[in-house]
């Protein structure tokens, strides 16, 4: 164990020293290079499709004799319409605004001094997942077109597959003169490359982990370099009493029902003692097949409700279950996301427009909103183009990241001879 | 020693508790009222001028005894000029642009959602610092200006003068009706108090170090809460061949001599092998007291160089000490920066602008000048009003960071009933 450890420190060491030099060779890179690097990926993949279906059939025989769940096994699988999809993806993050070279702001100075501030890319990511095989195109193709190098770390359950993308995206970016280092894929299965990644500070600037609770956990319980994630979205919709009856209950059920998996749902319904129609709100949510939990209040509403305890309120369930309180205003609502929520997203409808300024200004979330579902909480949505994660941290970057996420700024100060007095 | 870790972890868990109340108060205080506090805090630093020169007179002498060196008794020492000076740094930041609620960028999107992000503090700032009592006033102005709750560190030399200032402060803001717990001073001496705070991970937001290196190396080793941090300034000036000479030797003699121990001092010159008059130039330096330690062409050039260890190119001297070396061109010069320099300032001093504009997008530090002094690397003469620090790290905040960066941002969104498809 100690020599494997060993071999990974060092492993990883040489993959973080050739990122480096790749890194400083896309930070120069012209937007227009970048971009077609990407479209030769994408082309690449979409031409390596077999080999790439070939390889991922061997990951899924290993993966079904090894007994993986039937969910984890839908998420390593691919087919032709997933393999499309992901040179798309790449293509699509070709054409993605560059953010790197943006001028953020320029100040004339009173000595004549001009200060800009511009975009850069952070160097080098590292970027940690589980089954899906198709983050290593995705995560990759973002890296690059935002100039930084990629240590891509995939689960080992679908290491045939991560080689087979991996090697198209090579192909692809190489072709246009690019580093073959731009995007590394960690080739070894030992677990002590994960504890290399986290400890690599200096040698990878970032790292984001993309995958289930325990890994996020374990990532950044262990990480000694910056971490980019989010743990958990225990999301809320609160429902005040001017809430438009409909809309409470049109996005009450698309915050928590249209996909239940994904970190955007919401987990908790807050609904206001003074709202007129509780009952058909609750019925409405329990009809489209929702298991609902409820404190005293909510229980005595409708008899399918059944008692929360006091876990239901921190609990980020990820299924159709919701746990659901009656709250005494916004006042009510703001402590209870105060105590139990994860800094995520949550959501108020009213058509009350001071209470929707003091929710949007109170409540401490990545993303607040006002009369709309929780579920737009993602990347696309909000017009990035993609996402590489959303962070619940407050440092960096907050929300959907997308590319500019994946940049910092160097300050340039032209000058004509200035010398401080 | 077990003990003492345990009181100061308790210790510093209630202060962050007591700091994330007051920060959700600050968060919320509009710029007038922010202002008006560190307007009374201002005034009543000099209502209180006796009082912190007498708690500084008693540290004075304490440290005297204790045999302090005579540049950190010059830190420690406060006199009413030094107060006044305070007071009027506390005023000048409470009239700084407060850069809560400020609107990032605005998008509509197709569906009608408009997406707002939005600056919000940060939360809770840990500073910690040495001798000098003034940062306990300028790192409490500039936290609480930015709506963040504030825990100060001191040093224990300085613990009297720390404690009237703060009590000054705190009483000015009280005044105000914003919260006593806004600025908190950590009133115990023992060291464990700063590992406490160092892996305060979700009650301290982020730790500031203002000090010496070795305080800085130890925060950035132990730290488990992130650190906005510079550890060196290793800065590079580099003279072009196309170089103005009157413009090289101005602008090397600033950047070395003007301060030698701030952290933008210049500690290697890098001359271009064919600039015209390297003698003149090294020379120059030599004559404003300046010793020159340089590999053997910069010592054929003047008997009064000395000759550069290996050490040197990777030494911050803060003194007035040069390391010089002849180098090959801007490449170079930017491989000698790219293995030697710390990323925090470096200048290129030339009057062709194709080589300028490749030296300001190749070197990869917090700071790039053309044609200026490294001395500008500060907040003030960036116009920032202030500086919290300067930072070389590459998330979140880079170069001099005052009030914009100890915030974040929040994502709104404001609909009207949109769901998720």
């Amino acid at each position: 164990m100690i020599e494997k450890g060993i071999d990974c420190g060092s492993l990883i060491r040489s993959m973080g020293e050739a990122a480096r030099s790749a890194g400083q060779v896309l930070a120069g890179a012209s937007s227009a290079r970048k971009a077609a690097a990407l479209e030769a990926a994408a082309a690449a993949i979409l031409g390596e499709r077999d080999a790439i279906l070939a390889a991922n059939a061997e990951d899924m025989a290993r993966a079904s004799a090894n007994g993986l769940s039937p969910a984890m096994l839908d998420r390593l699988r691919l087919d032709l319409a997933r393999v499309e999809a992901m040179a798309a993806g790449v293509e699509a993050v070709a054409h993605l605004r560059d953010p790197v070279g943006r001028i953020i702001d320029e100040t004339l100075r009173p000595n004549g001094l001009i200060l800009q501030r511009v975009r850069v890319p952070l160097g080098v990511i590292g970027i940690i997942y589980e089954s899906r095989p198709n983050v290593t195109a995705d995560a990759g193709a973002l890296c690059l077109k935002s100039g930084n190098a990629a240590i891509l770390r995939g689960g080992s359950e679908a290491m045939a597959s991560n080689r087979a993308i991996h090697a198209a995206l090579v192909r692809g970016i190489v072709s246009e003169g690019l580093p073959e280092q731009s995007i590394q894929l960690v080739g070894v299965t030992d677990r002590a490359a994960v504890g290399a990644m986290l400890t690599a500070a200096g040698l990878i600037d970032i790292i984001v982990p993309r995958g289930g609770k325990s890994l996020v956990a374990r990532v950044q319980e262990e990480a000694r370099v910056p971490v980019l994630a989010h743990l958990d979205g225990i999301n809320h919709v609160y429902i005040d009493a001017a809430a438009d009856p409909a809309k409470a209950i049109d996005i009450t059920v698309n915050a928590k029902m249209r996909r239940t998996g994904v970190c955007g749902a919401m987990e908790t319904l807050l609904i206001d003692r003074a709202y007129p129609d509780p009952k058909a709100l609750i019925g409405a949510l329990i009809e489209t097949g929702c298991v609902v939990r409820g404190d005293a209040a909510v229980q005595a509403l409708d008899v399918r409700v059944t008692a929360a305890s006091t876990e239901d309120w921190d609990t980020e369930y990820l299924d159709a279950i919701a746990s659901v309180a009656i709250v005494d205003g916004i006042d009510g609502a703001m402590a209870h996301i105060a105590r139990h929520g994860s800094h995520h997203t949550d959501a108020i409808v009213t058509e009350d427009k001071p209470t929707a300024e003091r929710f949007l200004a109170g409540v401490d979330s990545a993303i607040v909103a006002h009369n709309a579902s929780t579920q737009f909480a993602d990347g696309g949505e909000f017009g990035m183009g993609a996402e590489i994660g959303i962070s619940t941290g407050r440092l960096h970057a907050r929300g959907p990241v997308a590319l500019e996420g994946l940049t910092t700024y160097k300050w340039l100060v032209r000058g004509t001879g200035q010398t401080r007095p």
